[in-house]
C-alpha cells in the first residue's frame, strides 16, 4: 500500500507541474478558468448549455469536455452556441492536464471571456487532479440524494461554489432540503455558495450566472494583484 | 503515460491474486457474491434494502459497503434486515480484494447464501477491479439520463445484469426507454439482461429477486461442475 501511495503521488506531482502551466497561460490570457464536477447524470451539459444560451450575447464563452467515450456533449454544448472540443480519456476516470493542454489548443484563448472544463462524471478522482482552473464547481442533483456531501467529502471540500440542480424534482423524490443544507455546510471551506437550481425550468440560474460573472472580476483582480 | 499505464497493471495483478482467493473462498462457502456498481445515488442502497424486506425470511443475505466516509449506508441495510460490514475508503475510488477480504471476516461464510458487495459510487473505476465475485450488476437510475450506457461503456461491458432504476421518476424526466434499451444493447454482452425497476414504488423487483435466485442455482451448478 506504500508503495501504491507513492506512485499516486508521483502521478499527482507530475500533473501539478502541467496545471501550473495551464494556470499561467489561463492568467496570461485573462480569461476565467471554471472545472466542473459531477457525479455522472446530474447535470454539468444542461448547466453549459443553459450558459451559452444565456451568456453568449455577452461574453466569449467556450468548453473542454471529457467523458470515457462518444462526442455527446459536445455536440449539445455546440448546438447551445458554446464552442466546444471533446476530450475522450478511453477507461480514464478524471481529465488531466495533459488532455486540458492538448485540447485548449482548439481555442485563442486571448479571445476567450469564460473557458469551462467539464470533467468526468465521476465524484471521486477528478477532485485530485488540478487543471490549472481558477474555479472548481462540484455539480449535485436531487435524485441522487442529500447525502452526497458527506459520502464524497474530498470533492465537496475542493469546491468553490457547490450547485444543486434539478430542484424541480424535489416533490417527487426523498431529497431534504434542509438535510442537504446542513451537510453541505458541515464539509465545504467557509464562505462557500450553495446554489440551488434548476436547469429545467430556469429557477435560481440567475444566481448562478450572477456568480460567473462575479468570479470573472474576482479573478481579474487577483491577478492583477500578482502582477504588481 | 506507458510508465503509468504499467503501474496501473502491477495494481490491478495484485488486485487479481487476492480477488482469485476471494472467489475461492466465496464457492467454497456455497454462497452467491454479487458486486454492484453504479454511479452516487443511483440506487444500491436502496435495492438492497428492498431485497432484505423480501428475501430475508427465506435466504440467509449480508453485505459488505463500500463509501469513502460515513456508515450511513451500512445503517440502512442493517435497518432492513441484512447485517451489513461498512467500509471507508477515505479517498479511494473503488472497493479492492484486501479491503473485502477483511470486511467478510464479519460473517460466516458457510453460513449464507447470498453476499451483496456494494462498491463505491463511481461508474468507472470500480469496472477495473474483481472482488472475487460471481455476478457483477450495474445499476444505473433514469435522472441520470438514457446515455449512461454509452458513456460509461467498461462498466456497463462488465455487467452481468443492468438494473434500471427510478421508473416512476420517467414521466418527470427527459429519460427516452426507447433510447435507453438501445444504448445497453449496444453495449452490453450478449444476453445481459435488463431488468427495469422503482425500488420506491416496488416495480419490477419481482423480476430482480427471480433473477437473484436463477443465479444462486446456476452458481452452484457452475461450482459443482468445476469440482466433478
Amino acid at each position: 500500500m506504500a508503495e501504491r501511495i507513492r506512485l499516486e503521488k508521483t502521478i499527482v506531482s507530475e500533473n501539478d507541474r502541467l496545471a501550473a502551466v495551464l494556470a499561467a497561460r489561463f492568467d496570461e490570457a485573462g480569461l476565467l478558468a471554471v472545472n466542473l464536477m459531477s457525479s455522472p447524470g446530474a447535470g454539468k451539459t444542461s448547466l453549459l448549455e443553459a450558459t451559452a444560451r444565456h451568456l453568449s450575447a455577452d461574453l466569449r464563452l467556450a468548453a473542454v469536455d471529457g467523458d470515457l467515450a462518444t462526442d455527446r456533449d459536445a455536440q449539445r454544448i455546440q448546438r447551445a452556441g458554446m464552442p466546444c472540443r471533446q476530450i475522450n480519456t478511453g477507461g480514464g476516470c478524471h481529465l488531466n492536464g495533459k488532455q486540458v493542454a492538448e485540447a485548449v489548443k482548439a481555442f485563442d484563448l486571448a479571445r476567450l471571456d469564460i473557458l469551462f472544463i467539464e470533467n468526468v462524471g465521476n465524484l471521486v478522482c477528478p477532485a485530485s487532479f488540478d487543471l490549472g482552473e481558477h474555479r472548481r464547481i462540484v455539480v449535485s442533483s436531487t435524485p441522487e440524494g442529500d447525502d452526497k456531501p458527506v459520502k464524497y467529502p474530498v470533492a465537496f471540500r475542493s469546491a468553490d461554489a457547490v450547485v444543486l440542480n434539478k430542484i424541480d424534482l424535489i416533490p417527487v423524490t426523498d431529497f431534504s432540503l434542509d438535510a442537504y443544507r446542513e451537510f453541505v455546510r458541515d464539509v465545504v471551506k467557509p464562505g462557500v455558495p450553495l446554489l440551488e437550481l434548476s436547469c429545467k425550468t430556469g429557477e435560481g440560474l440567475d444566481a448562478w450566472f450572477d456568480w460567473l460573472r462575479a468570479q470573472r472580476a474576482a479573478v481579474a483582480a487577483e491577478v492583477a494583484g500578482r502582477r504588481e
